[in-house]
């Protein structure tokens, strides 16, 4: 690869930053260009309705003839969940390991894409894209098949972590490769780009076999049922849960829904072992001593409809009862605490007893802590240090750490998603103009039609509901054609507010005569006084602020 | 006292148990009755549009003739928040400390309710009330004024703790009295009601001193302006704040309207040391370097219109930037962690520098963990134990914890609201009927009016708005008028949705009239028909489900 001068590098995160979520980052150098990961994101509280959030790619489709290709570095929702919207718009290839690939194609599957270029590749390979050469290394996460990339550009290598950990005991005896970091490190490395989700916190995160130690612990006191609620994407807990259940002369059975496919797609690749004689269908599950059975669930978040609430709900076929344990194995994802809390209270109240992360080590995180952190510094002496996968806070942390470990301050970067970071043989800089950027809200097939209006009604009805008035005028005199009607919803329990509702008619009746004749025709003004009226009446009565609509209905007869 | 044979004593819970809110308690013996606390509970995520949760009292209007008083243990909002609508019911004595009467009158004072039997005690007194004979004793918490209450009804000593921990050096100097705790175990307790909060949590909560040394650290680091987000009703923390603060030479400034009210009552009360010299008014702040102003605000919980958020957001006359330092002095009370992650986004973007509790120890619990609880259950060896204050599996810990130390299984009694354990010479035990109890829903001025049906209603509104329809019919032959007229609000972004609109309009045109053919008059069929009709449409364009509002207008022309 021949380095042009004048030349220059971008690097420009279009999602992931000043959030956890939607992650994305494009690489641009010339007429090449490739993005890494292709995430979603949760919406927050206040985006009432929505189904989640992908990154805008409209900066991407601006640039359709340089895109080369997506990298993803694995496969948490995070990272591959905006895939299907991606490829509706562009046709390049999408590169990752298989089991990334897997959830991917699962994906596409229910997204009705059956056209898309999948290449699959193993920690080690080495691909071209453009001017860009990828070199795919090994890092531990909470999910089999993660990857970081060294990136080799005209001027020079690039180092992204994606998400991840260091393991040094892993469940699948595959450790990170910090060899292969070290060997980059020793080389130089132009730029990293490294996971800040944990960079407030000291010490290192634990290995993932630490919490085998609980687990033994608890499957050895139980003499009853036990129910593990996990993370169906942690392939390495799940495979713990499963050995250790299987050496205390348990039966494993899989439950909910991404827990049953994944177990099914991981054991295909070979990511799972899981013998035969030990996985039992739930209807099977009678045939076994209560001692000798261990279901895995989903759930691990409180969501509604997952099989840990349904189970603790009394609506599952499997009700968790008196004598049963349940493990929930994961952290509240922040958000979540309240959902959590409720359904362990709910397995309490049921008589289950239950084991988590407030009580034991029954959950370690994927993310690297700041000891960690610093190894990645050390192997890598990076030149210019940018922090990504972090909300604000995360990623000023580590841009603190950063300078610590001897980066120059002037070359540490903390972007905003849209910001461009140019490299050049020269230097590097924060270039001072921006992409489009931003979060294309999905709901159901809308992609980006619900914006802040929408949302804002969205929120004024759900506060105090609407109040409709309607208000039957003749067309050619605009005179009204008896009394206005009034439906509510949200508003107030219209059954037992019969003298409510008939004032509030009364005065609908005599507001709208007057504004009649001031406003004949006017109809606008006239719905914006007949709206501030009516405001102000249910103010008095109820101090709630209902949306008010008022509509006229113009007959011709 | 004269114990009458066959007489017993109830304890009924109507609010707490369960939860971590609206806190109330009933004790009854032959005539006489007395509730202890008062409190409300913040609306749940789902509760759209709530201002705040009571408790149902209607068990005290069916007992007014009985009910003798009100004991508040101290002024937290889940202890006094349901007094303003209690005494709009019942007129009987409001029994508590001067700190805690102090924020009760505030609160009677906002609901204009001016004439209320309030009656003030200290720590050591004695009331009494029909055959209840109360003390108050000094217990440790996050609010001045705190009380545990030990009561002596004819069938033995009930201790209620209210929310306590056990702190040996508080900064007002006034530990908890474990004496008086001693010298009732040593008489002899016959039930124990005490504050489950952090029985899931090993070890003890730190004294209120011990994060004194965080602050100085901070104090001493800082060379900006230092601003601290705390609950305003902890004095004692506000007070160490200010005495730091002055010994490095800061002046203080007081913002948020509760952190401004508190901070006058208390200083009025004696229960803050403010020396005038010290305080000093927003307007005056620019007389001094940033090295010498400190600034106590609300906000902690990340609240949108707190001090520290309008702060943080540049909409407030302070705007925090760069070389400011915030302490977050408090953790996230469940449900906001959210909130106080996006203050703190928002604070590190602007340029400060942020201390919270993932970083420092800058804040301490209110309530005793279980070494505490243990010391409590030795001090005072109870026959029966009533774990309150709690969710479910807090009180599930606190009750295998009470097995531990000694309780018998058979004397311990989990309840949940509305149960009443009944205790006799003979015996206790929990009755099998209930009494109404509850969560009563404050929506403006609506006491209670809000239920299921209007909560439905706004969560569907929220989800995806709502589409009305009306149609304007001939009411003498029912025959339509026109084209039905459709309005949404909150379902999809009207201005950019011509086509799915005139779809929309023409479907219910089409749908219309063929319903008025076979449903003329029979508007209930015809309705809901058309929603029925309308929704499959509407889902199959959008995948969204709206509430359908179809409106039949009958006009007399």
């Amino acid at each position: 690869m021949s380095k042009k001068s004048g030349q220059r590098l971008r690097i420009i995160p279009l999602g992931g930053l000043g959030e956890i979520g939607k992650n994305m980052t494009v690489l641009e150098y010339g007429g090449s260009m490739i993005v890494i990961d292709c995430g979603l994101a949760f919406p927050d509280e206040d985006m009432l309705g929505i189904d989640m959030v992908i990154p805008d790619m409209s900066f991407l489709e601006l640039n359709q003839d340089k895109l080369a290709a997506f990298i993803i570095t694995h496969g948490h929702e995070d990272h591959i969940g905006a895939i299907p919207y991606a490829l509706q718009k562009f046709h390049v290839p999408v590169v990752g390991t298989k089991f990334t690939l897997a959830l991917i194609e699962h994906k596409l599957h229910e997204h009705k894409i059956e056209e898309a270029d999948l290449r699959c590749i193993t920690a080690g390979d080495t691909v071209q894209f453009g001017c860009f050469e990828i070199e795919f290394i090994k890092v531990s996460h909470s999910i089999a098949g993660a990857v970081a990339l060294a990136i080799t550009t005209p001027l020079g290598v690039v180092i992204h972590t994606g998400d991840f950990k260091v393991d040094y005991t892993p469940v699948d005896n595959e450790p990170i490769d910090i060899n292969r970091f070290a060997y980059y490190g020793s080389k130089g490395v132009l730029a990293l780009l490294m996971d800040s989700t944990n960079a407030e916190l000291s010490g290192v995160t634990p290995s993932e076999m630490e919490i085998g130690k609980t687990f033994e612990k608890v499957f050895n006191d139980a003499d009853g049922r036990i129910i593990v609620a996990s993370f169906a994407s942690n392939v390495y807990r799940i495979q713990q849960v499963v050995n250790i259940a299987i050496r205390h002369n348990r039966v494993v059975c899989f439950q909910g829904r991404s827990m049953v496919m994944i177990a099914k797609i991981a054991k295909e690749l070979g990511y799972l072992n899981l013998p035969e004689e030990s996985v039992v269908e739930l209807e099977k599950l009678k045939n076994y001593e209560n001692d000798r059975i261990c279901v895995l669930t989903t759930g691990s978040q409180g969501e509604s409809m997952s099989g840990l609430f349904r189970m603790a709900n009394a609506n599952h076929k499997l009700i968790i009862g008196n004598g049963d344990t349940v493990i929930i194995s994961a952290s509240a994802i922040p958000g979540n605490e309240k959902s959590v809390g409720r359904v362990i209270n709910q397995l309490f109240k049921r008589g289950a007893n239950v084991v988590y992360d407030r009580l034991a080590d029954v959950h370690v995180s994927g993310h690297a802590r700041r000891e960690e952190l610093k190894l990645m510094f050390r192997l890598l002496k990076p030149q210019y240090f940018m922090p990504v996968h972090g909300e604000a806070r995360h990623l000023y942390h580590h841009a603190r750490l950063a300078e610590k470990m001897g980066v120059s301050p002037g070359n540490i970067f903390v972007l905003e998603n849209g910001n461009m970071l140019e490299i050049t043989d020269k230097g590097a800089m924060k270039l001072s103009s921006s992409v489009a950027s931003g979060a294309i809200l999905i709901d159901g097939l809308g992609v980006g039609d619900i914006g802040a209006t929408v949302l804002r009604e969205r929120r004024l009805l759900s506060q105090d509901g609407l109040f409709a008035i309607i208000i039957p005028v003749q067309k050619s005199t605009g005179e009204m054609l008896g009394l206005p009607e009034i439906i509510t919803r949200g508003f107030i329990y219209v059954k037992d507010s019969d003298e409510l509702m008939s004032e509030a008619r009364e005065y609908a009746f005599d507001l709208a005569m007057k504004l009649s004749m001031e406003y004949r025709y006017d109809w606008s003004n006239f719905k914006s006084s007949m709206k501030s009226g009516m405001k102000g009446f249910l103010l008095s009565k109820t101090r709630r602020t209902p949306i008010i609509m008022p509509m006229i209905v113009e007959i011709d007869c």
